[in-house]
């Protein structure tokens, strides 16, 4: 899919088909979060894959919006080491997020975006469910599977919002 | 462009040519900006468009690390409303910000991201040279611009940040 289509027809998906995603998407998303910039080239993201009933259960246990796994097959849960980045690691992860959704769309996948940090109830849930250490921060997490639902463009594009050269 | 080809070709353009860019690129690009997903849909990202010479070496007062906008033509400012997000707007900004790189790679232009938040000096510096107000907090600076310089794609997946199921 073109770049502009696929960024300006991404849709958060929150019905999703009790269908497995193949290996290779999978593959094809983390190697896009993983082309995203980060701050000194830091590299600072870690990701948790989840697709066993137990797993999604413990993002369910942890996270009060995530009750989509129910039926979505996969969820990756995005972390930064803040022992690698300390002021960025927020930003970092959430570009690696965003290539993670646009590639989502790409591949015919649908996908949601989950916030955890700096929702400290949120991050120390998930981060005593999946024994992360202590230096382990879960920034969000990208829900992923077939979509059970169709949504059509949103145009949010607000010219009050852009400022020329001052306030 | 293909999606897949813009995410895994994207680099940090910091060599500019010094000419304009056309204004319905940098609109195209302010529009993928607020394509992007935001925490409870806030939209809390404002921009400042900057163009002139005077508005250039106010960045460069500021940000030990805009020189090259002594030849890049553009640049725009990504701020949050705090008032609007209190928590989560610096990943509001970064999903925004790597919108707008894609989009300059999809168009020809090159980009960097500058960061500024939360970098307490380089922020205060931005909002006092541009007279932000006090709830608008600039996050970071995506320089845009007709690259002087060839960068090949970077292979940056490492399979040992990915964990399955537990850390």
């Amino acid at each position: 899919m073109e770049t502009l289509e696929t960024i300006f027809t991404r849709r958060s998906i929150r019905r999703y088909k009790n269908k497995p995603i193949e290996a290779e998407k999978l593959i094809q998303i983390l190697k896009a979060a993983m082309s995203a910039p980060t701050a000194r080239n830091k590299q600072s993201w870690r990701f948790v894959t989840v697709q066993t009933e137990e797993g999604k259960q413990k993002i369910m246990n942890a996270h009060p919006y995530s009750m989509m796994l129910q039926s979505a097959p996969c969820a990756v849960i995005v972390c930064a080491d803040t022992e690698v980045s300390q002021d960025f690691f927020q930003q970092d992860c959430a570009a690696a997020i965003q290539n993670m959704l646009l590639t989502a769309k790409d591949l015919g996948l649908g996908s949601v975006w989950l916030g955890v940090y700096p929702n400290k109830e949120r991050a120390a849930g998930i981060a005593k469910e999946f024994s992360l250490p202590s230096n382990i921060v879960p920034v969000g997490i990208v829900v992923l599977g077939y979509g059970d639902e169709e949504k059509g463009k949103e145009d949010r594009f607000d010219p009050a919002k852009i400022h020329a050269e001052h306030w």
